[in-house]
């Protein structure tokens, strides 16, 4: 599918305001797929279908995680924030016919992250955090952190939502808790191989 | 073992500082004990011994997580400070004749706690955190905490924990947050119970 369409079949889904935010997160990752290597077509396209299914009902999201056999099942006792990244995949694989299994995982893990994560899954991981419309705080030092170290502006990103969590006394999804600690190990490896 | 020789033998392994800590550590255990219905005696115990080899050199601590079956060896992949509770564990069974599996298991995990932990670990972590030496921000709030709401207390506390190493940058063991969840988790549960 062309991009119009992507963009075509995603806004009937969704808010004006999500739709907005969709496109930021389009805009970044490419930015971000071209300054780090990244396929540039796979990152707009799980970039504009990212949150694909943002405002489907909890309990239709519920019922796809439960009878879809690889979709993880402790999703179920934490936010249901996390929920729509899985649902989403399955979503767009069986109404756009996406088959792109990296693209797939980059809607898939674009919200908890996971252990050794891909480069695609990274930029549209972090696009979803510091596209133009993101207002929260510390989003504009995570931007130039992400101008020079994107494994660090990540880190940092899930290290932001895990504090979010602790301070609303919720509960963390461990494999966020996962991929921040991947990100960081992986960065003190290059530091010993300088 | 008396009280009184248990003092004694932790007495030689530590700095002044620290045994004094070790002497708040056991007077909250044992209170706090007394307050939700846990082993006094073991709660001592496991207090007084608890810090048994955080003075030990990492080199030796190292050498006793590599040959120890049991301890886990991703310890090796996290803050040192970690590692003392399970060497702990050993040291104390092997050079004191503690083989009180409760009481292990309440030094083994009293750093990193563990998910579904017992009263008598969840004592003696909280009593670590809130002891009368301790200071640092939000301590006060936990002490009153620990009046009211044992798994509170301690998810709050580890959540401190967590947002301290997000804070620096560093790697989150994944136990601690397992251990958080499923403080949280319980309450909720007792929640829907009432």
């Amino acid at each position: 599918m062309k991009r119009e369409q992507l963009l075509e079949a995603v806004r009937g889904q969704m808010t004006k305001h999500r739709y907005e935010h969709t496109l930021g997160v389009m805009e970044t990752a490419v930015r971000l797929a071209e300054k780090y290597g990244a396929d540039k077509t796979k990152a707009e396209t799980a970039a504009i279908l990212h949150d694909y299914c943002k405002f489907w009902s909890e309990e239709n999201m519920r019922k796809i995680i439960e009878t879809t056999p690889h979709i993880p099942k402790d999703l179920l006792e934490h936010d249901k924030e996390l929920w729509h990244a899985h649902v989403g995949a399955e979503a767009v694989r069986r109404d756009l016919g996406i088959e792109d299994e990296e693209i797939l995982n980059a809607i898939r893990y674009h919200t908890s992250g996971r252990e050794n994560m891909t480069l695609l899954e990274k930029v549209v991981c972090l696009a979803d955090y510091i596209e133009p419309g993101r207002q929260f705080p510390g989003v504009e030092e995570l931007r130039q952190v992400a101008e020079e170290d994107l494994d660090r502006a990540l880190a940092k990103a899930l290290g932001g939502t895990i504090a979010f969590l602790v301070n609303r006394e919720k509960r963390i999804y461990p494999l966020t808790v996962l991929a921040r600690n991947s990100l960081i190990k992986s960065k003190k490896n290059n530091k010993q191989e300088e």
